[in-house]
């Protein structure tokens, strides 16, 4: 096991009408003037930004709206986020939606205290101060409601980047697991995919011996594998709701990857597939993982088959075990298509003729590319192509 | 999934040599002047309190001495704290050893600014303040270096308690591997006991549908029951020792026990075993809870099934259940067996004719124990006749 650091600080309420304590929760928190941050109409629509604003005023907080974040959320909100902040005097940022909603509220809490560009985080800068940021949480996927990172799409640069530091991990998260069962299918299996992506992004690792974290990633891997068709077929099974949602926190607080090599190639890859198509994250992992996994399973065939077996309740060929791994990866397949995600470029409208233009966007020349397998430009093009179903 | 609240902000430096760190981390986390709180001659003898102090005189923080903390920490030791914390204008306490001295720390950092005596706060009292605590763990055990609870033995009473609060949560905590691999066998398998019981504890549950609690617990049991025989076969096995430590962490911050009713009757039942006869704490627990699993296996069978599956590797008797769930039980006695532990009151030296004195001490006019099922009187004084081997 590595030598590392964690420290997940978030203060979690979790459960059933929980958002009535936003406002309660910022007093306790320090927070005095509120940028209360969303994004489209259904936080509207279903009264929950109605509820969290007379929490607010419940708790004598004085607050300023900026709503209209979108998926795969852009630099032009957090621009004016910031002069919005910088201009009201604003302490403190709550952010009332799903990793959108939340990564954009991360990138305008670490511009407000910085003089020059907030973009200058995403492009390899050290962040050393931020205002506070939590969130009340509408939708489990992308574990922002917990996590050190966010991810911002620079539309004149149409580049998607990231950027990580404990500084802007929320310093109080409300989980309602009711606010998700208004979600469509396809975002509740997009969102399932996306933790079970950020499990599969640690779990591939060359450490050895880390059995305590595989066991754990093993452990979230096999609730989402169950739990998402029950939410599926009722969308409002409650418990199947819950035990997603809180393993969207763990899947992505880094309790389950500490210790070991991660890899987050598949990320990359899939970051600039929905930034050229502004596609689902979750369905372009959906799309990019199984392809991933086909190129790379020969690196290390004994790790595929733990996953097989363990995950997928595969039998263990233990004189082929490479037929055990593929095996494995199928069924990957299956679980994604039985929860109505597409596997495959033409599923997705992507296109095979843009995968020059997908690997130019990945810049390999000014950044490495995963970690398990560190990628080349012929590799990422190979993956891609496995992906597009092109031979 | 019942609605909770969880909030663990300990900073985790794990791994090789990070004990020199602890200097440079008490100035990060505002201590200014520092009770170095500590055990017997181990850490003397392992040249660890010296490299501590070293890290501290390097960071320029003043500190004070109190040595002598016994397995079971006592009271007297906690009201000799306190005083010097108050007479010295301590800010700040660092444990240095296992769960006995940063239990005793803990209760020593709640009683420095409280004007009563502090043995109130194990007698139920809500902890309203507390200095910082912090910790360099030398056992993987208790995981007293993240939970929110201490345990200490009142003398004059003769009377094991504990108490609860976040307040009470290590601010930061020091965890090197390398530290515990100088443990007699005895006491790692303890510890290993100890862990695998604060997942027993919150895995026997009433609560339905926590699919994602019921896998992290399955993970943790799963990582004990793979590690420990290598860190007992090979106790320099890095590896193995820092899997065991992290699981430690992971079984009692409560990141597994979310949203779920805990029992927590054995850890009861065994306070007064350990309280009577001084026993380790975990050896105590390897002999309390096969008792209570055959005592209380009738109350959900099907648990007890999904235990003996997913953590013992059973098969399942689909006619015959209750075959599958008595084999599991069987499954963990050999498992204790196999790492050293006890089962039974006569290899721990208990002796059955005190169990009117145990029924007695454990009070149960006062309080409720167990949650999983409540016992009465009968039921515990059945439960120790099981662990005693009396018909």
């Amino acid at each position: 096991m590595n030598n590392f650091k964690f420290y997940s600080p978030t203060y979690f309420e979790f459960g059933r009408e929980t958002e009535t304590k936003a406002g309660e929760l910022v007093v306790r928190f320090g927070g005095k003037k509120v940028l209360l941050h969303y994004g489209g109409g259904s936080v509207v629509r279903s009264g929950l930004l109605a509820r969290v604003k007379k929490s607010l005023e419940k708790a004598g907080v004085q607050y300023i709206e900026l709503g209209g974040v979108v998926p795969n959320p852009r630099s032009g909100m957090v621009y004016e986020g910031i002069e919005i902040c910088r201009k009201e005097n604003v302490d403190f940022i709550l952010a009332v939606g799903g990793g959108s909603t939340i990564d954009s509220a991360k990138a305008i809490a670490i511009g407000v205290p910085y003089e020059g560009d907030f973009w200058d985080f995403y492009q390899g800068k050290k962040i050393e101060k931020a205002l506070p940021v939590a969130t009340v949480l509408t939708l489990a996927a992308t574990g922002s409601e917990a996590s050190n990172s966010s991810v911002i799409t620079h539309e004149k640069e149409n580049m998607k980047r990231g950027t990580n530091s404990d500084l802007i991990r929320p310093i109080f998260s409300i989980l309602n697991p009711e606010l998700t069962t208004t979600l469509p299918p396809y975002q509740t299996a997009c969102g399932a995919t996306d933790i079970f992506a950020h499990i599969l992004e640690r779990y591939f690792t060359n450490t050895k011996n880390v059995e305590v974290t595989d066991r754990m990633c093993e452990s979230i891997m096999l609730t989402i594998i169950n739990e998402t068709p029950k939410a599926l077929a009722n969308p409002n099974d409650y418990d199947a709701r819950a035990n997603i949602m809180w393993a969207g926190m763990v899947a992505h607080n880094d309790i389950c990857g500490v210790g070991r090599e991660q890899d987050w190639a598949t990320h990359q890859l899939e970051h600039e597939l929905s930034g050229l198509y502004d596609v689902a994250h979750g369905a372009g992992l959906a799309v990019m993982f199984p392809a991933w996994m086909k190129y790379n399973m020969k690196h290390d065939v004994m790790r595929f088959a733990q996953f097989a077996v363990r995950v997928f309740g595969c039998q263990m060929d233990f004189q082929n075990p490479e037929r055990t791994a593929k095996e494995g990866i199928a069924k990957f397949e299956q679980f994604l298509l039985s929860i109505g995600m597409p596997i495959r470029f033409k599923e997705l409208g992507a296109k095979a003729e843009d995968i020059p233009t997908l690997v130019e966007m990945l810049k390999m020349d000014t950044r490495s590319v995963g970690s398990f397998v560190k990628l080349t430009k012929k590799d990422a093009e190979a993956i891609y192509k496995l992906a597009a179903d092109v031979k």
